[in-house]
This record gives structure tokens, C-alpha cells and sequence, in this order.
């Protein structure tokens, strides 16, 4: 069995490469957004021709990372949305949404001070992790069945 | 043709009165969340029983609320989320990705300032609004073709 | 708003006309499967002939039976499954199950005794309740938004 | 031609390696659950934490199962669901529920003395078998036309 | 609870019409194919002119009968399909294999003597019937839950 | 049985009205996208605030057309894609595309010089007619089995 | 691009080897029924037990071989039903309407003297056929995009 | 990663060439209909057997392109669809409205000169090009991340 994970949220700590090298010994397939911020905020532009409105530079640019979100999401059999400590985060909430009405199993990576204010994201998530390593060993025990320690 | 639609976000303003009194002439079928701030939160524990542990309070709530909001954003045509100026409002982005998984016709309302941190959410929106009456003008355009002014 | 709850399981004691007479002041269309015990174990023979051997006759009444129960889950916005002191109660779980799988809203009305036991059905549950008059409760706040007392 | 096969319900005897050793020259792919009843029953506070709850505690277990046992069903052509001697198995009863409304190919293990119980459930499967070699004469027969003897 | 009933077959007996009577105290909406044998045959041509070949004067029609047989099935709660004594009749198992795959309640009216040829249709369906009044019985009990006699 | 059908296509001639006109003693409930022209292209910006750019102006404006046009498609039992003399009518191609998709039955008013260009649409479609009155006749047909003459 | 190819229908001719001969060069992966008309007709009983009654003998045989038709059927890209000269094959024109409602690419392969019974099955398929070798040709074209000659 | 992209439309540049050929380093597998113009025109005779009637030629020759374009559409991640400069191209149209429903990522390849034209079309887009080379940064980046430059 390969499980199938999409790493959606907060791009500014190594949150990612912790988890994907806990798990580099489990039959585990990886997808995630660009998370390149510069990159990320001006493909549309960069690929598509500039905009004088900043609103139409930032709304091509996030259509087409939805090509890419959007496959991973659709594809994957866990999504795990970590929500960091700052910024407002609406791109992960969004796709814990869109997770959420596709059927898949929700995983949020989250602060204690969020708990109130992810509780509605949270009733929807099938486990509530503090650290990615918790992640790490939901998926070693997913897939083998063999719980830490 | 009735529009049934469902209008998420921000509890705080009058919004939402604003658009359903701006559409009183029209066929629209309005639905929405509990916005009883302190109703929403405690509606776990006063039916089903207290919890000790806050995150579970939260949780058991959480989870009464989606019985309302699932059938809500499900049966809606059309869903508007206002991002209001304070909070977190993670529900809203995930009401937003959530009907957007379904295939709703996506309105938002949301201000200036919020235009970069929305992209993502934008990108799957329909319509992106700054006034209540917008909103009323597009579902007024929408169900007879007519329009302001 | 209307409300479409199906009550499934237990049928040797009142619970639903409870959750019926208390909520009778609310938009609440209710279904159920027939729960007239011997109607419901003879029903497949009784129209369609007998059998000699009593796992067809069981079977013929069960799929008879199917035709209802699957429409009434397949149309309901809530599933209440309520499991009682006796019995297997196996047709119970399955309706849980069925409803789960489509996305429905269940609410599990169980005793304190089967906690250990339903653990993997309220984990696909919005509530879990201990008396009638809990669902009544959950209905009118997610048709109202008040709350009991 | 792959035959994608989920064993449900009973892990108090050797019924799953029965049928895995029965089927080790046939094209089938098998996945079940977490077979360790401890680890099954405590994996949700040993990765994310301890509750006092023991609802709770069961909670927290049964959803991070679900992770497994979800994709395991549906990612399944054919789900199986043993019902065994002992215990209510009513997440047996739920899987077999779900996988039905999810348009699986069901199979029911069970003992003759619970047919009138699993009536509802047989009515939704295509095979009522009574020991293992039965399951791996059917899984030989789909993926080969060949019968025993 | 209203329940919609498609009636797809034999066109040449007063079947439907003992149906109908038969249920005429009981909520239920009827639908069907057209039964007038030459109109079916000839209203592509009537309507969207003429065709010198045969194949395509047929072919038409059966196109704009579709329009009709179509919706009727995709609304249907239950689809009771009748065969007669005479005829190829493919269109009637066309459409119980049709709404089968629609995972519609199947109800067959069959002669005694097609029992091994429909077997696998048989396979599809929830009850088998002989006379038009067994369905009738069907109907009031899954309505009603009141059996004959 | 009430037929829904909703008119896609050609914005200039009368063959919205000959069609609601010849239908009116049927059950037929119809919708149509806007049909203004002028208030269909600048819906967008009459709306939501003016843009100085010509693509994103008309894109505001395609994007709240389609609340409507994706309602009223979505719902169709039946869809009428006109192709007119004029005009490069990409969009009642793409519509015919989006209604197929859904598996909504088609019928296509064109002129024979466009059948060649038309063959891909006319391969999905379920009657291909040449006057507005044909398509008056089908409906009647499919709701009462009488032809005309 | 792998073209995943469903056979059903007829069993006493040669028909399905001279598909697979013809095609053995092409990119495609064929599946089938059971086509042993013994063990087809006997699997239920010979696997799951004696049935007295021949309809319930019958039945059990149907329901397995239901396991592998159903799920040729549905990862097939192309489902080529066969009518041959004999029998009723209420069967091949189930699984015609079955994949049909599945959105299926239908192709049927049949007599001239049945083109008048089969033309409701004929008007849900893109391709009717005589011979055989008509369906290499199809799929070598669809694959190859090369031509007959 | 791999993506999976249809190149739909005009077929009288080397458009689909240059695409292919500028992604050759990247995780995509292309698919597309057949471009050999006249065998796409005649494909339904040459192999089903002429028809005397023009409109019967061209339908038996896209109902069988059918077979290959719709898989095509079905299995992409990405839909590209390319207007060139002549002819109707109500077949790119087509596809464009029939990717959009099924919810696949649309890529439009368009002059500036059909903008207001298909404003309907890309409003369904997330992307509009004008050079085939932008669709292969466009794939680079969203395998990669990588922008050109």
C-alpha cells in the first residue's frame, strides 16, 4: 500500500523536509505547492505577460498554482495542513476545505493558541498534531501498523 | 428561478441583514451558519454534556455547527464569505474551499487589504465584492438580467 | 430550511416517536424503516411467495425492506441511528455505515455501556447523544439556533 | 487482471492469513486493518497524546484507523467482512455498510446461527460464505473461471 | 414520502394500468417510456424529417426517446421492469442494467419460464415479481408498511 | 412531469420566444442565460468597479454570467443549443461541451451548411433540428407521446 | 495510451479471439465473463453450496459472476457488447445499458436482422458493427489513428 | 509527479509539436485526437461502411473519434486548448465546455484577436497563452517550480 500525501500550509519553516525525512523509510508519495514565495507569487506574470493591477498579477499567478494544488490535493489520500505562527493563512484553511468536501483524511499540524480558532477546520480532520513528527508516526502506523516507542 | 444561497463568514456586521433586505424582491432562499457567537460556541456541551477539556468543548461544537453548515453550503447555488476586518476567520477560507470542492458558484467579500492574502481564494471565486450591495446587485443581475443605475 | 432526519435501528422501544412528538414545532420531515417487527421479517414472502428455506425468506424481506431504508438514508440530511439494550443490532451499524459513506450527518444514540464498542461509528458521527430528547435538542439548534433552558 | 481484496471485521483468529495463503497464486492484492487490538485501540494517544477521557481516548484511536481503513475500502474491488463468535462487531457491521453504499463487491464470512441478524447485511452482498477456502474459491473463480474440485 | 416509480418494458398488456389502479390510493408518481408502439417507432422522422435508410429513420427515434426514457430512470426511486412473452425485448433489460448502474431500487416482472435467461438481471434487482399486483403489494408496503391480506 | 430545459446560443433572432411560445400549454419550465447583449458584457464592471483593461473587463463579466449559465445547465433535463448565421458562438459550443459532460440530453437548432463544423457537437447530441418549431414538437413528444399532424 | 477493453456478450462463437488476435499488436488490455458456460451457470452452488431451488441456484451463480462482470465493466474505457444469432441475451444488453449509464464508449457488434430490436441499445453506443474485425480496426484507429487499406 | 495533458483544437500547425518537443524533459505524458484531417473526416466509413447521406458520414466518423477524444479528456490533469487563426472550431469549443465540467485544469491557447470572443471559455481557464512555448513554462513550473529566465 502506498499512501498518497499532499503537505499543504505554512512555508516558512522546514516543517516539510522534517516529515518527508521521517518518513523516507515508508512506502509514502509526497506532494506539496510550490514553495518557492517569490515564484509562487509571480508565475502568473513571469509565464503569462505582466499586469499594472496588482490584483490581476496576484489572481494569474494563483490560478496557476491551482493547477498544481489542485492535482495534489485531488490525488492524495492524506492531506496534512500545517498553519503556522504567522501570516493570515487563508491558502490553508481554503484547502483543508477543499480536502475536506473531496472525502480525504484530514491531518492538521497546529499551535495550542489556534485550537480555538481552528475548531471548526479541526472538526473535520481525522488527527489534531502538534509536532511533524506526530505526522511522521501517523503514517508509519497507517501503513504499518506499528505505533513509536 | 430561485437562488438558493448560502452566505458564510464574519459574524460581527450586519451584512448579511444588508443582503437579504437588499434582495427582499427577489427569489432568493437565504441560508447561514448559527451567528449567535456564544449559541455556536457552546452548542456541544449544552445539549450533549460538558467537557473538562476546552479543545474538546470546542470540538463537540465544532461539530453540531457542521451539521448546519454542510447542508447549508450542499444545497446552496450560489455561496458569498465576507472576510471581515478582525479574527482569524480560518472557518471562512475553509467554507470557501469547501463549497469550491463542490463546484458553487463563489462570491467574496473581502477588503483591499486583504487582496494578496485571498489570492488563492479569489482564484476559485466568481465574483470578488467590497460592498453588501454588490452583492445584492449581482444576484439582481444574476435572477433578471437587470442592472444598477 | 427543512430538515430530513432518518431514524434507524433500535425498534422495541419509543425513542422515535419521542424525537417526533419533541419535535413537532419544527421543519422536520422524518422517515424511518417499517418497524412492525413481523411485517418487517415477513414482508419478502408475504408478497412474493414462500420459501421453503428460511435464509431466502429472511432475504426476500430484507431486500424488500432495502427499497425503503436506501431512500430514506440516501434522501436524509441526518442519519440518527439509535442502538439499544438487545439484540445484534447489526442492521443498525450497517445504516451507519451506508450513511457515512454518503456524506451524511449521523448522530449515534447510544448507552454509556457501548462506548468501547461503537468507537469506529462515532468516530464518523457529528454527535453522540444518550437520550431522545438530545436530538430534539440538536434539531431545533441547527433549524433555530436556540439552545435548551 | 488485479483484484483489489479488503478483509473486514473478526482479528481474534487466523481467518486473514487463511485466505491470503489460500490466494498466494492468484493476482490479489490484500489490505485490511490494524490487527494489533492494543495498538488498534490506543494508537490515538500514543502518537498525539494522552486523554482522561476514555471517550476521548477511544475517539482519538478510531480516527486515526480511519485513515487505513477507509482507503482500504475504497480503494477495494471485492471487501470481505467476517463476523466472528464473539463481541457486538459493529465497525464489522459498518464496513460493510459503507462499502455497499460505496457500490463494492461484497463478501460476508459468518456462522449459520447469524443469519437472521446479518439479514440486512447479506441483502447488500454478492456472496454469503461460511469458512475462508469458500472466499478463495470465489477469488480463484472471478480472476480465473476456474472452480474447485 | 413520495415515491417515483418508472415503469420500463413490455408495451403490449394493460400492465402499467394495473399498476396505477392498483396504487391509485398510495403516493406515488408514475413515469414511462411512450407505449404508443408507432409513434415510438416513427418520432424522429415525424419531427426531424425524413430517412431513406432504415437504420437512421430508427435510429432518430430512438435518440428522441431517450430524452424521455432517460430522465424518467434518473428520477426513479424504483424501476420496475416488465417482460413479456413475445419480443426480443433489449430494451427492457437495457434499462434495468441502466438503472442498475444508477443504483436504483429493481423491480422485475417476469414469466416463470425466463427465470434462467434473466438470471443476471435478476442478479441486479431487489425483487422479483410475477403479477402486476405483487408490485402494487411492493409499493404500499414500502409506503405503508401494510402487508396484503 | 415537469421538463426543464434551458435555451443556450444565438443572441439575435426570436428563437427563444418561438420555442416558450409554441411549448406554452406544456410543462416546461425554461431558463436562458442573459440576452441582453450590452448588459452581458459589462455586467462585470457595472457591478464590481470598472477595469481599464479589455481582457479582464470582459472576464469580470463572463465569470457573474456564469452564476447563472452553470446554474441553469446544471439543472436542465433537456439543453437547446442554437447556432445562428453570425458570430463565432464559441460560447454555445462550450455549453453544448459542459451539458454533455453532465450527461444532459441535447438537441442542437443549426443550419445545414454548419453541419460538417458541427459534427463533434452533433456526436453528442440526442436530436439535431433546423427550426425552432422541431424543437417545440420534441418537447411535446417527450411530454405526451403525441406527434404533430 | 493503454485502451482498456470490456468483451461481454455473446459465448459460443469465436468472436472474443479473433478481437484479441487482431489487437494483439495494439496497446490495449482486454477483459470478459466467465465464458465456461458450465462453471458461469454452477459457480454459486459449486463454491457456496446446493440449492434445491433452481432460481436461487441460479441466483447465487449470477451474484458471483456479478463480482468480476461489474468490475470489468467498470475500469473498461470501451465495452464491446456481441449479439449473436441465438438465445435471449438479456444479459449482453444489461451490461449494454450498465455501461451506458456509466458513460461508457459502447460499441456493438450485431446482426443486420436485429438492427430494429436493438436500436434503443444502438442509440447509447458510438460505434454499431458487424464483424469483428470492424472492432480491431476501431481500436487500431483510436490508438493509431491509422486507417483500414 | 506526472501530468497527464490533452492537447485539444486546431490541427493545421505545429503547435502540439513545439509543446511536445519543449516538454520532452519533463514528467508529461501528452495525449491528443487524431490530427490526420482527412482520416479523422472518414474514419466512420472506411471502417463501419459508407453512408450515402453527408450528415451520416461525418456522424459515424466523429462518434468513433469520440471513443479516443473523451478518454482523452477523462484521464487529463490538464486540458489545452488551442484556437488558431480559420475555420469554426467549434470542436475546440466543445472540448473547452467538456473539460470545464469535469473539473479539469483549462489551459487556453488563443490570439488577441478572439479574446472578447471566448471570454465564456477562459472565463473557465486557468490560463490564457498566446505561444505554445508559455504552456511548456507553464507545465515546467508546475512540475518544477522553476520560472523561465
Amino acid at each position: 500500500m502506498t499512501l498518497k500525501v499532499y503537505l499543504s500550509g505554512e512555508i516558512h519553516t522546514d516543517w516539510r523536509e522534517q516529515i518527508v525525512e521521517g518518513a523516507k523509510a515508508l512506502d509514502v508519495e509526497f506532494s506539496a505547492p510550490v514553495t518557492d514565495h517569490d515564484a509562487s507569487d509571480d508565475c502568473g506574470v513571469a509565464i503569462l505577460g505582466t499586469e499594472e493591477n496588482k490584483y490581476w498579477h496576484d489572481h494569474k499567478g494563483a490560478m496557476v498554482n491551482a493547477i498544481r494544488t489542485r492535482k495534489g490535493i485531488a490525488e492524495a489520500d492524506v492531506v496534512v495542513v500545517r498553519f503556522g505562527e504567522k501570516y493570515r493563512q487563508w491558502n490553508a484553511a481554503f484547502d483543508a476545505g477543499y480536502a475536506a468536501a473531496l472525502g480525504k483524511s484530514l491531518i492538521i499540524l497546529q499551535l495550542p493558541e489556534h485550537d480555538h480558532a481552528l475548531k471548526e477546520v479541526d472538526a473535520a480532520a481525522l488527527a489534531v498534531a502538534r509536532e511533524p513528527v506526530q505526522v511522521v508516526e501517523i503514517l508509519r502506523y497507517v501503513l504499518t501498523g506499528k505505533l513509536p516507542g
